[in-house]
């Protein structure tokens, strides 16, 4: 069933050199066998139909295999993945993933089959151990979706389809992973190119409103938007608003230069993409977007319309649709000549791989670089102020690292980052647009960047979808939500994350493809532990987020102090009963410690500043501690508290725990203090529930 | 400090009988006192100054009072606020949430002191408890962001502010929450005018663009977005990409007919707020949407530009700001007669109550009319096609439902209520714009409705920031996640509901402004129960979250079973070991029961659909079985199982609970079996861990 019988042209690139992304040595180029000769454009287009049909044809099959898919949505881009993969793109199947390829973001992912065929005619090489993949073959098309095949359902590089850079499906996020894309080649100095296939339906997701302006903003002429304009959505028609004549006019008041073309017409996607690739190094120029006109189901009447999104066709009906492919076949590549060759260009060399990076200076070293001894002096500081002093510092040891923030970098303190002149080229200001964000830092971790992410803990809740995405693909990101809990107090609910370690701390349950978890939660108690564990993220491979407070708070460590991922600290031993506290609330605990201590109850104080944390350990603590705990958090529960739950639940052990956490829906109080008593989370509020659960008077 | 000093030209309307939403008596219409005579336009000119002037000296010195707050970006829309709420608008400051008023969503929340300012001026009613509101002030103002005080950080109407809809301050979603309050307009046959006032910085959040669509697709020539165009966010100044003439030249593009206006200028607002008049009932035409340029800090040059982005001016700057307002005061309302009085519009009558509603039909009922016995007959139905049949009975029933689908209404199932032709105009189509459903759910329902939005689970994820801020805005929406957990198989995880319920359970540990749960979490595990738990979250007042199932599965229920908000049901009663399972997982629990039975272990069976849930009687159940529990859930950790750990932790027995759930990133696999077994979740996997926990050979 599947196997070529058409004309296909191919090339295969030679053997080259290949090296995954920093830290290896020097980098060679692979480069490929051309076979471009007496090139005339109608045997071109003639080859790009045979191409894509073959490319529609093995997509219509593999769907039929798996029972399920979107063939018609990839029989819409047949041709345009044929001029790219086939002839535009400057890349190698042999090294899916070289560093400096151009790329593909498929942001309409559901569209995927159109590239497993392409990759499958290409020889395509594939599996999740880059030191032993093997070349993709027609053959492995029959088993797309199947539970041991690297073709998963949509793009998904951890599953061993590197030809990708991040995991797509959830729709509207691909763009701005292409700018991430382009804004790291900007900065690695490569002349790579970003193609971004976005659905028309897709394109109504507001995140990629914020992609293009992000892409105007930063001049990204490298990448190049093409949206797929074949009229169909899942359950009905696209709108208007999202047709190819109201999108073109959309993104020409963004600023682009719209390329309009048809779809299926190989001379005008290759003219689309020459024009983009020799305007692609230059930014004097607008922006360039490609509308498409395609046809959902292009070739095959019988399966085109309305009744056939994610559906494939069966027996019969699949028969039809090969039939009338190959007549289209035979109608558009009379002309094809058998010497006529596709030439598939080789990326450029890859840079050498970045210095190794310098060690973190401690706090108070940074400080004193920077003139804030008094400050120092003072004994308190918001951690969030430690975290922007903390990137700055490592900016200067660490190449690698960049910095996002969604225009509120003098409350996230991003800012001294940005700030700092040798650094500030790699501060990316994204505008009030969280998704964007997020998804361009996406992008550029599969660059090989280190990027942390700032904004409020509350606006970065509009980019969980997108950061689970990311979680998916792998992403090395790093996402500081600031003004976290209701410390912050004035501004009110609207400006407090509350709900957020919740979420993360599902994702800190997962196992991530490195065996870690999917994301480390982390919430520093004073500046030190949040400066040390900003060096902390840096030098771990994989997401980690971390909560900093808009208050400032007295110093608990020293520059001495060590912070693991999965650690605790116990800032106070006792023996009655264990307060397992973070963030504020460990402030709190010392105040709770003090006033215990006069009433003759010995308290034990962990500051909880990781989750995961080591179970067994705080176990025993808890243990030590006769078997009673309170967890201490200024945010909605469901979070560390149930943590310490699902561990001691688990263990069997008959201890007690009380969980402390904001129970109401906050509203503007004047002062921290205040917030802490409309939440019933004073020291005092503490104090009395230790004396009812220790059962004294 | 806070005392009206210019010469304020107010009107105070009549009393008038209130009512509130729905199932009240008839209601009677609040007129207003008329003083409009002779007016000409050079003394409105000069009286909207004076207003606006006050407004702006109000809002600084309330900052300054609160320490904390945006008054430039107040006195940026000093003007627009005036002439709305003191001329434009038709409401009465009696009854700030009559129903039919005019309303005005402020998406900018942070210019909230604007309208805190002229609501003092107005003697607006405030309060919490609807039967005993009392005039606000303008001493009331000096307690701006006190913990007693009405007056919010940013809008927050269930503290006591009904003038407002929603809550914003979370940037983006007020004109989503506009579009909805115009939709249920047009619904009610009501001739309410909607103005929404969105920041240029702000409207770089995508979910603006899916409102612009959205007005235009349903062409709300009843909403008004104007653009505050004041050229400053917080950290630098507003992109080029959202300047005013980019702004008008989008929204032309998108199809909006633009009114570009001094924001200051007295006549300009007018104008373009009587073009919009005008047109508020028709649909003829584009939709309008004014693009207003302003001063962020207007008439006090010592705090205008980059530097004064919430920040109150103090002391000496303070009194250097009201210097500078003196003069425009008297430079720009010399002409204004004393006689000149702004006239408030009365709203029009609201309409008469909704009949209560009837009573839901059962599933068998529902599909028997539908001619859907064969399917009944067969024992197995997907919860999501229950759902559907749900929502199209109780759609028959209750005329306030309202349901909003994300162009999945084929997977979702709630085409089975658009498709009812005597429902489809209550169905809305919201396209692939997730954020945008939310929001606009939660102006429907501000308006009495009761919608319900579906979407997979996945999607969903992008409105979470929607979905808290609904929750603060007391908003009575019904969130439907369909295809949750991994039984959806090939797809892979970029359709997969996975980290939802850890989430949403954060949410279900707070109170909400009722005193119930923040939301409710609902897993139906059967079509009786996905069924009958769409009645029971019609019939509640509040934020429910239901997830749905694509797979068929086997009916455990029938028409009789009753289903309650925190219950749970007992499927099979053991004493060895107690499963707590969750949708999908229900069934494999079956099973288990009967895998255990033959190696001679007594299991219980709990069908846990409700989080929050009861839990003395769980644990009850959990003792009888000798304290062994495990729980089953096919989405990642911190969710039921944690839910269940914190109720154990709290009662201190020494149970022992395992919970099982999805540790790892699914893949794409062909069946539900293959992804139970991926994910360790089949009934061979609990049997072992069950040996475990029992310690059996």
């Amino acid at each position: 069933m599947l196997g070529i019988t058409g004309s296909s042209v191919t090339s295969r690139p030679a053997e080259g050199r290949r090296v995954r992304g920093r830290g290896g040595p020097a980098i060679g180029v692979p480069d490929c066998r051309r076979f471009q000769e007496g090139w005339v454009l109608m045997s071109f287009e003639a080859a790009v139909h045979a191409q894509a049909i073959e490319i529609d044809r093995l997509s219509l099959e593999m769907c039929a295999a798996a029972g399920s898919g979107h063939p018609t949505t990839a029989m819409s881009i047949g041709h345009i993945v044929t001029v790219l993969m086939f002839h535009a793109m400057r890349w190698s199947p042999d090294y899916p993933d070289y560093p400096t390829s151009d790329r593909l973001v498929l942001s309409a992912g559901h569209g995927v089959p159109a590239v497993y065929a392409a990759a499958a005619i290409l020889g395509m090489k594939v599996g999740k151990n880059p030191s032993s993949r093997r070349k993709l073959t027609e053959a492995d098309l029959a088993n797309l979706r199947a539970w041991e095949s690297e073709l998963d359902g949509h793009p998904n590089p951890m599953e061993g389809f590197p030809f990708f850079d991040a995991a797509t499906g959830s729709l509207g996020q691909g763009l701005s992973v292409a700018a991430g894309l382009g804004v790291a080649a900007r900065l690695n100095q490569s002349d790579r190119r970003v193609f971004c296939i976005i659905g028309d339906g897709e394109s109504r997701e507001g995140q990629v409103a914020e992609a293009l302006d992000f892409i105007i903003d930063h001049k990204l002429t490298n990448v190049l938007p093409i949206f797929n304009c074949n009229e169909y959505g899942q359950a009905g028609r696209v709108s208007e608003q999202q047709s190819a004549g109201r999108l073109a006019a959309k993104l020409e008041a963004y600023g682009f230069e719209v390329l309009g073309i048809d779809g299926h017409s190989p001379s005008q996607i290759k003219a689309a993409f020459d024009k983009f690739a020799g305007g692609s190094t230059s930014t004097d120029h607008a922006p360039f977007a490609v509308v498409a006109r395609t046809i959902k189901g292009w070739g095959a009447p019988s399966v085109q319309g309305g009744g056939w999104h994610g559906k494939p066709a069966q027996n019969e009906a699949l028969r039809k649709a090969q039939g009338e492919l190959d007549e289209r076949r035979i109608e558009l590549t009379s002309s094809l000549a058998s010497s006529d060759q596709f030439t598939i260009q080789p990326p450029s060399g890859a840079r050498n791989p970045e210095p190794a990076p310098g060690e973190l200076p401690s706090l108070s070293q940074t400080m004193r670089a920077l003139d804030m001894e008094s400050k120092l002096a003072s004994g308190r500081m918001a951690t969030r102020r430690a975290y922007g002093l903390a990137l700055r510092a490592l900016g200067q040891v660490n190449s690698e690292v960049v910095v996002l923030d969604a225009d509120v970098s003098n409350s996230t303190f991003s800012e001294t980052f940005a700030r700092s002149q040798e650094l500030a080229e790699r501060f990316v200001e994204c505008k009030i647009a969280e998704q964007n964000m997020v998804s361009v830092a996406a992008g550029m971790a599969a660059a090989g960047k280190i990027p942390f992410c700032s904004t409020f803990g509350k606006f970065v809740t509009r980019a969980y979808d997108q950061i689970e995405m990311a979680m998916n693909s792998g992403a090395n990101i790093k996402i500081v939500g600031s003004h976290t809990g209701i410390t912050l107090a004035a501004d009110g609910p609207s400006q407090m994350a509350l709900p957020d370690v919740a979420w993360f701390r599902s994702l800190a349950k997962v196992k991530d493809h490195r065996g870690n978890p999917g994301c480390y939660v982390l919430q520093p108690a004073d500046a030190y532990a949040a400066y040390a564990l900003t060096g902390v993220m840096a030098d771990y491979e994989g997401m980690c987020y971390m909560r900093t407070m808009r208050v400032d708070t007295e110093f608990l460590y020293s520059d001495d102090q060590v912070f693991n991922l999965g650690g605790f600290e116990v800032l106070s031993e006792g023996r009655d009963v264990a307060l397992l506290a973070t963030g504020y609330m460990v402030h709190e605990g010392n105040r709770v410690v003090e006033l215990l201590d006069k009433a003759g109850i010995s308290a034990t104080l962990v500051d909880m500043y990781s989750i995961p944390f080591d179970e067994e350990k705080l176990l025993d603590l808890i243990s030590q501690n006769n078997g009673y705990a309170i967890s201490l958090e200024d945010n909605y529960g469901a979070s560390l508290g149930s943590a310490v739950a699902d561990a001691v639940t688990s263990s069997g052990d008959a201890f007690t725990l009380e969980q402390m956490y904001v129970n109401r829906i906050p509203k503007s109080a004047r002062t921290t203090a205040e917030m802490l008593q409309m939440c019933g989370l004073t020291a005092e509020d503490v104090v009395k529930k230790v004396m009812q659960l220790l059962q004294v008077a």
